[in-house]
């Protein structure tokens, strides 16, 4: 999985049907402190993710593994909200 | 998912049976803004998208769960056309 | 899919019995152009593609999505050659 | 798979229901002597990994072929903790 | 599939169950005329490959599709090992 912060939302009204009412938020990955990094790219949310959020993202068909993303076009999803991360033996990240 | 521009199309006479009448489109990935960036990339389009659109595109196994690509030896599909993104509070990119 | 270009071949004796009788094309990728960039990598053959040609490749699990390829140890294949592509409203490459 | 060195864990209260009681390690990758670089990851740990193991992860739907992981939407297990490695002839890394 | 050279091997304790009696090589990304380059990985050998060899791997699912590997946590396998390549219209390598 990546971690990965929640930047924004995308609107589309062209979309495959299994699409509709799915909530797709654009990310950029994050090392364990919440720093971002790298170019974004778009997973769908199905916690309820709020912007700023550092969340971990399953890709590849462990994105389809959930009620609202099987057998859908889609390839990534925020499975995780994260609360605190402890790297090297300390608090590296703490939610807001 | 990744975000692209649509930014060309690819014409070929011989090619897996399976792929006859599919539109397999060239695209830059792109950041939230609509800027490409990278290396040009083929998916198929099932969606009518048009060059110059900001679209996004599912990979791998995700590419295969449409109607017209499923079983076929493909790995993108594009499965949205976006209107508009919101990043930072505020809107990145408008379709024209 | 990438765009990839035809560069050579390998030759082995040892491998996996279900890839007794394909062929496997070494290709670096390529731009909408044709021009290479990157490290080669090699996919199956399924449309007697030949050195110097301009194809698609798909990876991953589509690269099984072919009667020659299916249940196969292998995760890419030749799914098209590129006969011309279009991008910025000019051709792009033409098939020489 | 890839070798990874343990460098911390991930907390989440909200997250996907099949991932409640699982354990989520943040890697980062390694070499063949355990000397780390890149980006971190997250991975699921099946087999009590502690903070500074070097593992092996396997990805994708290799993640999820365990009985903890199975249906869950993850993309990433650690599947071996490792003793040692030899590389060039001699022992490259060895467990403290 | 990559090119790759065989450099080493790991030895694990602790790992799934389904890896038990597995050999699990360390390679190198190499081109084709065998020469490495970037960071290590690892995958299941199924061919008794050796030491120095150039080889292919499948990787993703792909690297699941042969009797020993079937339903393990693993996303590689060594699928071929390489006599010889040819690009370029010559012989860009040739097992010693």
């Amino acid at each position: 999985m990546r971690i990965a912060k929640v930047i924004g939302t995308t609107i589309s009204t062209i979309k495959d049907e299994k699409l509709v009412g799915r909530k797709l938020l654009i990310l950029r990955p994050a090392d364990e402190k919440g720093k971002v990094y790298g170019k974004p790219y778009v997973a769908v949310d199905t916690l309820d993710a709020g912007i700023g959020d550092l969340v971990l993202t399953a890709h590849g068909s462990g994105g389809r593994q959930t009620d609202i993303t099987q057998n859908s076009p889609v390839d990534a999803v925020i499975m995780a909200v994260i609360d605190h991360t402890v790297a090297d033996g300390q608090v590296a990240y703490q939610k807001g």
